[in-house]
C-alpha cells in the first residue's frame, strides 16, 4: 500500500536553518500527521516546541526517531554519516530516511549500509543563507528552490514518489541525480564560490593591514562577491572534506580561467579580454531568465 | 566670494546610471540653480528632459557646458580622459570640473592639463548596479554611499568645500584620498571581485558544456558571488585598462590565497583550513557592523 505524506509521522534531526525551516512548512501546512524535532541543545528543542515549529521536540535521538515513517537528517554532513550508523537499528521496517546534506557521495555510501528493511534516499535543497541556526529558520524557505534527490539502487519507486511528494509539498522543484554527479556540479556552483569568497576576504585583508580605509570603500561588488564567506564554517568544513576531489578540480579550472584573464590584461590584449568579459557578462545576465 | 551649490548651474555629461541618478537628486532636491544634461544619444536626452531628470538636455557637448559653474563628467573612464582635453577651452574661469569615473590616476593626470583657470577635482561614488544606462537611474542612489574625492595639488580649498557640499547634499559620505591610493584600494574591493566573478562564470560554463544541469542547481552562492560579472563590459574595460598595475598586484595576492586554501584542502590539514575559513568568516560577518 502506498504511503501518503499526510499519513506520515516525520522526524527531523537537527533544528538548524534547514531542518527547522522544513518543520515549520510541514506544521503550518498540515502536510503530515506529526512533526517531531530532535535538537542537540535543550534550548533549541524548547524554542522549537514553544514557537510551534514542531509538534514534539526532544534532545534524545532514540526516542525522537522511534515510530517515525520518515526520518530526515539535517545536521552537518559528517554528523549525518555518523548518525546513519546509529539510527539504522532503531527504525521501523520501511522507514524512509532522507538527509539534507550538501554533499551526497559519503552520505549515500553510508545510507547503503543501513539495514535492508530501511528505505534511504539522499536529498539536498539548493537554498540557504549566510546565517545559520534555528533563529534564522523561516517557513517558505524552500519555495521555488531546486531540491536534488539522489536515490540509491536499492531505493524503491514508492520511496522516490513519497520524496517527490514532500519536495513538491514545500514548493520546491525536484531534480533527480546520481550522488557523484550531484557532488561534481555543486563543487562548481557552491563550494568553489565559497572558497573564492574566502580568498577575496583574505586578499582585501592583506591590503587592509596597511590601509584600513579599504574597508570603508568596499561597496556592492565586494559585498556580493564575498557574501558566502560569512557562511557557517563548521558546515563548510564538512562539505569541503567530503568533496575534496571535485572541489580541487574546480579550483584548477578556476585557476586556469584567472590566469587567462590575467595574461590578457597584462599584455593589454583588449580585443580578447573584451570578448572573454562579454561572454561571461552574457552568460550571467541570461542565467535564470527563462 | 565662496560659491554655494544653490547658486550653481550644474552640467552632467553622460546620462547613464551614475550621471542621470545624480541629475535626479539635484533636480528633485532643488539643490542647485539649474541642471543641464549632455547625452550621446538624442533618445536619452529626450527621455531625461521629458521625465524631468534634468532642466535642460542636449547632445551637444559644447553648448551643454557653456556657462556652467560645475561640470561633472559621468562617462566611461577613457572617454572622460579624452573629453577633458576637449572641454577645457570651453569653460568659464573658475569652473569646477569633477568626474564620476571608477579609476582616478589617468583622469587626475588629464585634469592637471586643464587650463590654469579651471578648478579640477576627481570624484568616485562607491555605488552602482549590474544594470547600466539611463533606464536604471534612480534618485537616492548615493544615499549612504561612500564618495571618494581626489583633489589635485592645484585644487583650491573652495573647490574642495563646494565638492563636499555636493556630496553631502545627495546623502553620500565623502572620503578624501590621493588618486593612486584610491586606485590601489578599489583594485582590491571592486576590480578584483569583477574578475573573480567573470572567472567563476567561465568555470561553471566549463562544467555546463558537458552537463547543463549545473545551471539549474546554481542558487544563492553562485548568484551572489557571480553577480558583478553581469556589469557593463565597456565600463569595466576602461577601468581595468586604466588600473592594470594595481589590478595585477591584487590578482597575485588572490592567487596566493587561493593556492594556500587549495594546499590545505589537498593535504587534509583540517585545523589550518578551519582557522583560515574562520578568520574570513569573522572578517566578513563583522564588516560594516559598526
Amino acid at each position: 500500500m502506498t504511503k501518503r505524506l499526510s499519513d506520515c509521522r516525520v522526524t527531523v534531526v537537527g533544528l538548524g536553518l534547514m531542518g527547522a525551516s522544513l518543520c515549520m512548512d510541514l506544521v503550518q501546512g498540515k502536510l503530515c500527521r506529526e512533526v517531531r524535532g530532535v535538537a542537540r541543545r535543550a534550548e533549541t528543542a524548547l524554542s522549537a516546541f514553544f514557537t510551534n515549529a514542531v509538534d514534539q521536540a526532544t534532545t534524545d535521538l532514540h526516542s525522537g526517531v522511534a515510530g517515525a515513517d520518515i526520518v530526515i537528517l539535517a545536521t552537518p554532513v559528517r554528523t549525518i554519516v555518523d548518525m546513519l550508523a546509529e539510527v539504522g537499528p532503531l527504525l521501523w521496517p520501511g522507514t524512509l530516511v532522507m538527509d539534507m546534506g550538501s554533499t551526497k557521495g559519503d552520505i549515500c555510501a553510508a545510507m547503503d549500509e543501513l539495514p535492508h528493511h530501511i528505505q534511504p534516499i539522499g536529498g539536498h535543497p539548493m537554498t540557504g543563507k549566510e546565517t545559520a541556526g534555528f533563529e534564522s529558520a523561516e517557513p517558505g524557505l524552500y519555495k521555488g528552490a531546486t531540491w536534488v534527490l539522489t536515490p540509491l539502487p536499492r531505493t524503491s519507486q514508492e520511496t522516490i514518489d513519497l520524496s517527490l511528494e514532500l519536495v513538491h509539498a514545500v514548493g520546491a522543484k525536484p531534480v533527480v541525480l546520481e550522488p557523484r554527479r550531484h557532488d561534481k556540479l555543486v563543487a562548481a556552483i557552491s563550494h568553489l564560490p565559497f572558497l573564492l569568497a574566502s580568498a577575496l576576504v583574505h586578499t582585501v585583508d592583506c591590503t587592509g593591514v596597511d590601509d584600513p580605509t579599504v574597508w570603508r570603500l568596499a561597496a556592492g561588488g565586494f559585498r556580493d562577491t564575498s557574501r558566502v564567506a560569512a557562511s557557517d564554517t563548521r558546515m563548510f568544513m564538512d562539505i569541503l572534506m567530503t568533496n575534496r576531489e571535485a572541489v580541487l578540480a574546480q579550483l584548477d579550472t578556476l585557476d586556469n580561467q584567472l590566469h587567462e584573464l590575467r595574461a590578457l590584461l597584462a599584455n593589454g590584449d583588449e580585443a580578447e579580454l573584451r570578448a572573454k568579459l562579454t561572454h561571461s557578462q552574457k552568460l550571467r545576465a541570461e542565467w535564470k531568465k527563462d
